[in-house]
């Protein structure tokens, strides 16, 4: 498995005590998330080499939030002794392909043994010469950005669990596409805030408005025009998707295949906009998920 | 606890997707682990500081031996609901005080359910000007030079085992001391090649052996003299105290606190040299752990 993770070559000190990643930027980005078998993923609903894709895409969606690009990922790998190879492979397979994907490398990593499979994910990115987009840079005046899709990873986990297993959705479920280079792009256009959709829209635009100090309205019209078949409590509910939520500037143009779906006002918490909205006190919030 | 855990204040970015970590140097090492309770530790044996002590030091203990200084941490913690909140506390003290006596923050982090308590632990570090030490520069010539202790865990390991509950080495057991300044300083001396002692140093050597295509001879009694105190297949086979041994070339004066133990020659493999040892072959060797 190690041999098979480590294509391509990784950098120097991989295998060693530590790996060596190139840090041009001055700084790097990191990330860390764990996920266990039956409780973040399961193998009878994803396969293998899905759970490795999306492992290693939710981290590098925080990375590119950052606006940064992801350039290496650790992997800590907890399985029983009796996990079959194949699973093993499989979900190495889908660790490097995600890495390939982005460019980033597989530099480091530890296999123990565990009763559920546990993937503990580190991923790396370089800010290049921007600087890092936090969630507390949002102004008033500035408008919301979105990048990439919301709601389709909870239509499919829906889908899942009433026993679809195939299709466009189920597949969005299983294996998510992160606007990567859509967090770069909103960093060098200025964005004063960005956030990776996890957990919910409404939920995550509401970490940006907490650390902003800000209120930011949502257009749920505006979403649903993204999204036109979609319920929309899982437009404003369903995380997963790992889009990018960014406030720019008014009147900065948002960069190719973002779209406008909001803005940003003096206040507090997240207002929602549109047809059925109905206001989201700051604390009141609860998400269908 | 991410309050308690946050304490020094991290730098700009954590509790953001990403952390946003200083790299003065162009480059940073970086290494993993994953810890579960259960297997790598026993509540009944450790206290939680103790546990969070000793995890971040295993990893600072890989980062020093890259010769780099540790400077931040990543924590993917897994934890029953019905974790105690004392144990979970008195983990991130432990981590805590172990990266304020390294000088290392805790810059971000991921808390899920688990059934046993797993810690994902990432650490960083700064090589500042040095170039990172790998294992595979040694050099037939070379010294082969020890910095910290060894056998002294896995004595107290086995005193656990027998029951015994306290004394010093039950407590080298539960939390190590690895010599974290003595890796810049051996980088700084031109040290060739350089590992983080965790399985024992004739295992460990054997790595370094293998990585530079040497062979490197192990003085028995030179470890000896330094541990008189514990039996001979403690001293080669104990990991776990996260020493240092690193190979210099022949003429350069150890650091401060390090102490020549042996030699590398053209060759493979590990050659134990002194009253009472025997060949150990490349492939032949078992450790006792």
């Amino acid at each position: 498995m190690t041999q098979r993770i480590g294509t391509p070559p990784p950098p120097a000190g991989s295998g060693d005590d530590a790996a060596v990643v190139p840090a041009p930027s001055s700084a790097l980005v990191a990330t860390t998330d764990l996920l266990v078998e039956g409780v973040h993923f399961r193998l009878d609903w994803s396969s293998p080499y899905d759970v490795g894709r999306k492992a290693a895409a939710q981290n590098f969606a925080d990375v590119a939030a950052m606006g940064a690009r992801p350039t290496a990922l650790l992997l800590g790998l907890g399985c029983p002794p009796d996990a079959p190879l194949a699973v093993l492979d499989g979900i190495a397979d889908g660790l490097r392909d995600e890495c390939a994907l982005v460019g980033a490398v597989v530099v480091g990593g530890d296999v123990v043994r565990t009763d559920a499979i546990t993937l503990a994910i580190t991923a790396l990115g370089d800010p290049g010469e921007l600087t890092p987009v936090t969630r507390a840079g949002a102004r008033p005046g500035d408008v919301l950005v979105l990048a990439g899709t919301v709601g389709r990873s909870a239509d499919g986990l829906e889908l899942l669990r009433r026993g679809v297993r195939a299709g466009p959705l189920v597949d969005a479920h299983r294996r998510p596409s992160p606007p990567y280079a859509a967090g770069p792009a909103l960093a060098a256009a200025g964005a004063t805030a960005m956030i990776d959709i996890s957990d919910g829209i409404v939920a995550d635009l509401r970490h940006v408005a907490a650390a902003s100090g800000v209120r930011i309205t949502l257009d749920v019209d505006a979403l649903a025009v993204l999204e036109p078949s979609l319920e929309r409590r899982l437009l404003l509910a369903g995380g997963e998707d790992h889009a990018l939520a960014a406030t720019l500037p008014a009147g900065t143009p948002p960069p190719p295949g973002t779209a406008v779906v909001g803005s940003v006002e003096a206040g507090v918490g997240v207002l929602l906009r549109g047809e059925g909205a109905s206001e989201c006190a700051p604390s009141g919030w609860d998400h269908f998920g």
